[in-house]
Order: structure tokens, then C-alpha cells, then sequence
């Protein structure tokens, strides 16, 4: 049976990606499940703890890093936008958007070290291995933020794997 | 002499940087001025349209387009960060950080589009130009938000013309 604590983060992540961070309440999501709100804070503290809690394991790009360093970029970059949905795009811009908090900035530093830097530095053999790492992980972010946020359609307009084709040079020039 | 308008979005400006858009009220704001929080309201309407309002114009990479093709990718990415200053950055965080509003996010793409996705396709002589600069865009996205919301300062620590030196090769990649 499913506990008060995971039906809780259920309908807590569906309010989220449904309504946004804003309009979603500990007190709404107490009313959907029929339960007293003291039970949701019992559980879950505060609102932003709720949704840093919730999050999924991060995506990792590990099965891109295997195969030849020139086509690095593009490999990382698939992982990237396949391993992340819809879902996950969406928990991209609520977490930014909520990056006033220095918990969540902390938390979006993390997501990307562990799912990105980390594997990534240690698969590279350059000195500055970190630095290269990190500077993908920008590129890769904007494109993420492009989509998600700023929501240029035109940059998906023909479809994912062409964007890839577009966008793996530069991850790459990054890399090399 | 100051107008009243001219002295509220001067205050907002101040308020919106130091304590960040949600702790920022216009009440705070009427109450530096000692005015009444109703001129507020009749000057600007809603703290989003505020912040809004107070956005100074674009900083554009115009000047940056002059001169050979091949180091475009370079002087765009100098001229980014050269003239967006700590304020500039601080507030692309800001309207990231409110983005869940439709009108925030049609400001975000209009300065992205006025300032340097337009001037860039004028540029290009490439028949898909426009895909290209949005495609640049994304990439200088990436690292305004890497350095203004993740806070990775590992990007910065060898001084913004490293930095320009080394993420330069992803912007003209996707030139190119």
C-alpha cells in the first residue's frame, strides 16, 4: 500500500508540473489526498523542501561516455535531451525559477556535478579536464534553458535529432 | 527635478537587486520614498510590470559584428560579457527567477531577440541564419545562467577574458 508520504509526493509532483511552484499549496495538495495539511508538513517541512525532495534521480550521461572522444560531445548531448522528458524539463525551469532560494541554487549546482562534471572530468585526460567539463555543462544548460524557459520553438521546430546534429559541434569544440 | 515615477523605479531598481524580486514589495518601495503605496500602484500597476518597466535597454552585440566572420563567435561573446555588467546579470536572474509568468518569458525572448538574435541573422549569409543565431544564443544563455543563477565559479576564476578565450570555439562552432 502506498504510504502518506509517497502519495503525498504524487500529487505533489503532478501540482507542480501542473499549476507551477507559485500556485501550488501544502494546503491544496492536503485537500486532494483528503488529509489534515499539518500531516504534509509533518512529512515534508516547507514547500521548497517538498520539492527538493521529490525530485528524481538525476539522468547521468555514464552510458555516453564510453565510445571515441571525438564524437563525445554529441554522445553526452543525446543522453542529455533523450534522458530528460518532458518531466524533466519542466522540473529544470521550476527549479530555476525558484533559485532566489540558496538551497535550490546549491541543489541545481549538484544535479549537474553529479550528473554531468563529475562522470565527464573523469572520463576526460586533459589537466584542466574540470574546467572543460564545466564549460559543457554551461552549453548544455542553455540549451536546456532555451527550451524550457526562454521556449525558442524554433530551435526544436525540426525536430530533436536534428537540433543535435546543430548543437553537438559546440559541446564538442568545448571538449577537444 | 526627479519625477515621482522616475524616483519609484529608481528605488525598485535598488530594492529588486539588493533583496531579490520576492522579498521586494511595492510597499517597501513607497515606504523609502514616503509616498503612499497607491502612486505606486497608479505609476506601474503590478510589481511585475515594475520590474518590467525598469529594465534598461538592451545591451546589443552590434559593434561586435563588425570585422572578419571567423572570430564573430569571440567578439560577440566579449561584447556579452563586457557590457552586461553585475547588475545586467543580476537581473537576467531575476526575470529567470519570475518566469513562470507568460509575459516575463516574452520579455526574455524579445531581449534575447532584439539584442543579439536579430542583429546576428542580418549578419549571417548562411539561408538558415536565423537557426544558427538562436542556436548561438542558447550557448551564451548557457553561460549567463551558469555564472548569474548556478553560481559556478570555477568558470570565473581565471577572469572573464579566460573565460571569453575558452568558450569562444562553442559560439563559432554553431556560426560556422
Amino acid at each position: 500500500m502506498e504510504t502518506t508520504r509517497a502519495a503525498i509526493a504524487r500529487v505533489a509532483a503532478r501540482q507542480f508540473l501542473e499549476a507551477g511552484y507559485g500556485p501550488t499549496t501544502m494546503r491544496g495538495i492536503a485537500a486532494e489526498l483528503g488529509i489534515d495539511p499539518s500531516l504534509v508538513i509533518h512529512h515534508f517541512k516547507s514547500k521548497e523542501n517538498l520539492l527538493l525532495s521529490i525530485l528524481g534521480p538525476t539522468p547521468t550521461v555514464l552510458d555516453a561516455l564510453d565510445g571515441p572522444r571525438e564524437t563525445l560531445g554529441r554522445r553526452i548531448l543525446e543522453a542529455l535531451l533523450v534522458s530528460v522528458g518532458e518531466g524533466s524539463l519542466r522540473f529544470f525551469a521550476i527549479l530555476t525559477q525558484v533559485s532566489d532560494s540558496e538551497a535550490v541554487r546549491a541543489r541545481l549546482r549538484e544535479v549537474f556535478d553529479e550528473a554531468l562534471i563529475g562522470p565527464l572530468r573523469a572520463r576526460l585526460p586533459h589537466p584542466d579536464a574540470d574546467l572543460r567539463a564545466r564549460l559543457a555543462a554551461a552549453a548544455l544548460r542553455g540549451l536546456l534553458y532555451s527550451i524550457a524557459i526562454v521556449e525558442d520553438d524554433a530551435l526544436t521546430a525540426d525536430g530533436m535529432p536534428a537540433l543535435i546534429d546543430r548543437y553537438a559541434p559546440a559541446v564538442q569544440a568545448l571538449l577537444d
